[in-house]
C-alpha cells in the first residue's frame, strides 16, 4: 500500500490536519488518520505560521513515511508557484509567502498548495454531493461567499489563483451597498453572514440583533426585518447562482456555509431567484446541501496533492 | 502530411466551410483552403440544412480524404452526444436534431460538433489573441452577447453545452428591460446590439436610428441619445465583464462582435465598468481587440476535431 497524503488545512484561527489514506475504490472514500488541529499564530506572521503548520504536520506523521503534503490555506495562492499573492489582514505578513518550499525541505516529498474555498470545492466534488456529477459549482455562503468551479475533479483555479469569488459579482439589490473587496455593489456585502445582520439592521431590526445566531432566531420568530434580510439575500444569491448556471453550465450546484444551513425563506428567495435567471437549457440544475462536511478542504487538498505527482 | 480537417461553419444565413492544414507548428497557424460558402435553408428543416452541410462539405474537399469533420453550429450542442439541444426559431426544428450520425456516415470520418461560439473561442484562444496566455474569456456583442471561457486550448463547454451565456447575467442596468432568453433584466437585452438601439430609443433618439450602423454614426456625431446608450451599454458590460474576472480569473480577454468594432465612448464605459468591479488581484488582466478574424469558429471547429481524434 502506498504511503497516505498528509493533508493541512491553514485558516485564520485554526491549523487542522489528518494523513488521508487512498480513494479506497469508486464506493469508499479516503479515510483519514490521525485528525489534529493547533492554533493559528495568525499576528506573528508567516514563519511563525508555517512554524505552526510544520509542527502539527510532525505530530501527525509521528516519523511515517507520506507520500505527498497537500496544503488547503487562506488567501488567494498561485499554486504553480506554491505562493501566497494575496491575503486579507486576518494572516499578518501572508501575501507573498512561498509556503511550498519550507514544506518541502523539511518533508522531502512533492507538496501542492491550494487556496482554501478551492480545496473545499475539489473535497464536494470528488467526495461529496458531486460524487454523481461531472461538473459542481460549489458556493460557500457565511463570513463571506466563495465558490469553486470543478469540472471532472479539477477545480478551475484562475490564472491568478482567484477563480471562483463568486461574492464578487455586481447584483441589483447590492447597489451602493460597500464590499469588504473594497468595491460596493458585490453581492457579499449584502448577503454574507455579516453583510445579512447589517441588511437587518438597515431595515429596522432591533439593535440586540448582532450575529447570525440572533438573526436566525429572530427570521423563525415570525415576519419582520430579520427574515426580510434573509430574503433579500437569498434573492440576491439566487440570481447571481442564476446568472452563473448560464455562464457555467455546471452539472450541479452545493450549497455550503452557515448561512445555507439556515434554508426557511432564505433558500425559498434562493430557488425563486435561480429560476428567475437560467435559461430554459440550465433550468433543471439540482441545486444540493453540501455533503462532504468539515473535512472537505482536507480530503480535497490530498486529492489535488495525489493529481499532481507524477505518473 | 496527414490529411486535412474538412470545416464547417453553419450560421443562420449561409454555411461556410473550407480545409484546414495542420497548426504549423508554434509559430504558424494552420492553412484555409478552397474557402466556400453557401446560403442556410433555414426555413426547410433539418433535413435540407444537412443537406446544404452536406453538399458544401462535398464541393469543397472535391473528393480528396479528410482525417475529420469539425462543425460549428448554430444552437446549444451537446459536443458528447453530437445533438442540438436547444436552438432559436432562425433555423427551424433544429434542436434536437443529431448532426454527428448522417456526416459521420457520408464522410466515413470521425465528427466534432461544437456550438459556434465555443468555436470562436477556441480559434480566437489558440489562434488570436489569446495565444500568448494561458486561458481567455472571449466576450462576443453583437446582436446578441455570448462568450467562451477557454482553459489551456479547451472550451468550457458546460454539461449540456450551454457554457459561455456571459450575455445572460442580470446587470443593475438592465433591470425590467426584457431579454431575448425570455426573463429580464440581463445583459442582452440591454447591451446587445439590438438592445442598443432601442436604448437610445428609450433616451429620445429620433426615429430614423433603426440599427447600429445609424446608431454609431449618430454617437459620433456628438452627445445625445445615441452616444449615451453606447455608454451605458459599454458600461453594464464592462461591469458584467469585471465580475467575470472574479469569477472566472482568465489570463486575457478578447472583445469581438459588431458592438465592440464601434470603439469611442463604449470602450471608454466598458473599461469603467471593468475597473469599477474588479478585485485588485485581477484588475491587470488585459482586455484586448479579438485578431483571429472572420475564420476563428471554422479554426476552432478544425482545432477541436483534431483533439477529438484517437491518440
Amino acid at each position: 500500500m502506498p504511503d497516505p497524503v498528509l493533508a493541512l488545512d491553514l485558516g485564520g484561527t485554526k491549523i487542522r490536519g489528518a494523513l488521508v489514506h487512498g480513494e479506497g475504490g469508486p464506493h469508499a472514500g479516503p479515510r483519514l488518520e490521525g485528525l489534529a488541529e493547533a492554533p493559528t499564530p495568525a499576528a506573528d506572521g508567516p514563519e511563525a505560521i508555517l512554524g505552526a503548520v510544520a509542527a502539527l504536520a510532525e505530530r501527525i506523521r509521528a516519523g511515517a513515511g507520506v507520500s505527498a503534503v497537500g496544503l488547503s490555506s487562506a488567501g488567494v495562492i498561485d499554486s504553480a508557484a506554491g505562493r501566497v499573492t494575496h491575503a486579507t489582514s486576518s494572516l499578518a505578513g501572508w501575501a507573498g509567502t512561498d509556503v511550498r518550499t519550507p514544506l518541502a525541505e523539511r518533508f522531502g516529498v512533492p507538496v501542492s498548495v491550494l487556496g482554501d474555498v478551492h480545496a473545499h470545492g475539489i473535497g464536494e466534488a470528488r467526495f461529496g454531493v458531486g460524487r454523481r456529477h461531472a461538473s459542481l459549482l460549489l458556493v460557500a455562503v457565511g463570513t463571506g461567499i466563495g465558490g469553486c468551479h470543478v469540472i471532472e475533479g479539477r477545480a478551475v483555479l484562475g490564472a491568478h489563483g482567484a477563480g471562483g469569488h463568486v461574492g464578487h459579482v455586481p447584483v441589483p439589490e447590492a447597489e451602493g451597498v460597500p464590499c469588504p473587496c473594497g468595491r460596493t455593489g458585490h453581492l457579499e456585502g449584502l448577503a454574507s453572514g455579516p453583510g445579512i445582520v447589517q441588511l437587518a439592521r438597515r431595515l429596522g431590526a432591533d439593535a440586540s440583533v448582532q450575529e447570525g445566531r440572533a438573526l436566525a432566531a429572530a427570521a423563525g420568530a415570525g415576519p419582520g426585518p430579520a427574515r426580510e434580510a434573509y430574503r433579500i439575500a437569498g434573492l440576491a444569491t439566487g440570481r447571481m447562482i442564476g446568472g452563473l448556471l448560464n455562464v457555467l453550465d455546471p452539472a450541479a450546484v452545493a450549497l455550503a456555509g452557515g448561512v445555507s444551513e439556515v434554508g426557511g425563506p432564505w433558500r425559498e428567495a434562493l430557488d425563486h431567484g435561480i429560476a428567475q435567471e437560467t435559461m430554459d437549457v440550465v433550468s433543471r440544475v439540482p441545486v444540493l446541501s453540501a455533503t462532504a462536511g468539515g473535512h472537505a478542504a482536507l480530503l480535497g487538498a490530498a486529492a489535488r496533492a495525489l493529481d499532481d505527482l507524477p505518473a
